[in-house]
């Protein structure tokens, strides 16, 4: 198995604390994420900053796109990022309109998606998706289980490099042990730890213990 | 039956084209939608700035709000919209979360929503949906049609204010007539036409001719 990816997740509401805590573990890190909520405030100043910050990691703009693929792919790429997110109720010509023009595009699974979509993301050449446990149902209670690695295994089974996200900490990656995961995903689990550099470190030591360097 | 509203959807990619359309057209519609390509790449500025220029017309945060509700809709509030859109895939925590913050939260129908889902909605007290032609299915050829309005009467029987968009021009509107329409939302329609400004008069009229003052 592949060592899964790293992802910073910067789901703050202003771009000088997004900055300064990704000063802080950004070369930890694999990935760089713009999160939905920063996008909202501050606009495309935030993957711009980013890229100049750093320009040799992978950035992903979480704009969880829903229509308009094309435009709001175009101006996530000439912004400088790599990868954007796509809401799985996007219709396929969304999906691959935005495909068309950014390196790649992740479907984010919400709500009520199905494995018959899945396979139509996967024919429409979408290869990335992202499994959450929403942060608002985490609120609410909910947790990861038996439920929720039963179908990212079937995600991965079917071929799609698969990210997870919500709620992780380092304490639980080992639930994942055996699965074949591409990138772990966390915002808080890192930017609200007391040593938020110390927890980023913390998460690629236990990653790197579970699957390897 | 009520008039239904006239909405500018501001799909701009930049402030200051977005700025010029609704100088010319913001008093003539009821409500000035920021869209979500325009607040993806200008933040929470767009907001305030229509705010700044129109204090009393209705303000939209075209945000398709997918999870985080609590954050991003108080963000949009702080910054002077009345509403803001969720997308349906979100969770029903995520929508009541939303809904604790603003005025009102929008529904956006996209992809494979059901009525079964539509009525959990109207339990968790959002009683607003959006009712689309996606731009890219637009793109790829399909239009406005029976299926399409049989589907936003059900919505209104259901009990939802329904707002329309997609593609509409001053001649497709009387295709909704007898339809107890909220909202029609147009972008281009207005702001692609040689006259912005008469271009909303002559939408504003049209919906008076077949629906009243």
């Amino acid at each position: 198995m592949t060592r899964p990816n790293l992802q910073i997740a910067c789901d703050h509401s202003d771009l000088p604390s997004a900055l300064a805590d990704i000063k802080n573990v950004g070369d930890v890190v694999d990935i760089i994420e713009a999160g939905t909520i920063l996008l909202l405030q501050t606009g495309d100043t935030t993957i711009k900053s980013f890229r100049a910050l750093f320009p040799d990691k992978k950035i992903v703009a979480d704009t969880k796109c829903a229509d308009a693929g094309t435009t709001v792919a175009r101006n996530c790429a000439n912004a400088g990022a790599d990868w954007m997110t796509v809401i799985c109720a996007a219709t396929i010509p969304t999906m691959k309109a935005a495909a068309k023009e950014i390196s790649e595009v992740q479907v984010e699974l919400y709500g009520d998606w199905t494995y018959e979509q899945a396979q139509q993301w996967l024919d429409a050449g979408i290869s990335q998706a992202i499994y959450h446990q929403s942060r608002d149902a985490l609120l609410a209670g909910e947790t990861w289980g038996e439920k929720d690695l039963t179908k990212v295994k079937k995600l991965i089974d079917m071929g799609f490099r698969v990210s997870v996200t919500g709620g992780l900490n380092v304490d639980t990656l080992k639930l994942f042990e055996g699965i074949d995961v591409y990138t772990f995903i966390t915002g808080r689990g890192i930017t609200a730890a007391e040593n938020p550099r110390q927890a980023a470190l913390d998460f690629m030591a236990e990653i790197k213990r579970i699957w390897g360097e």
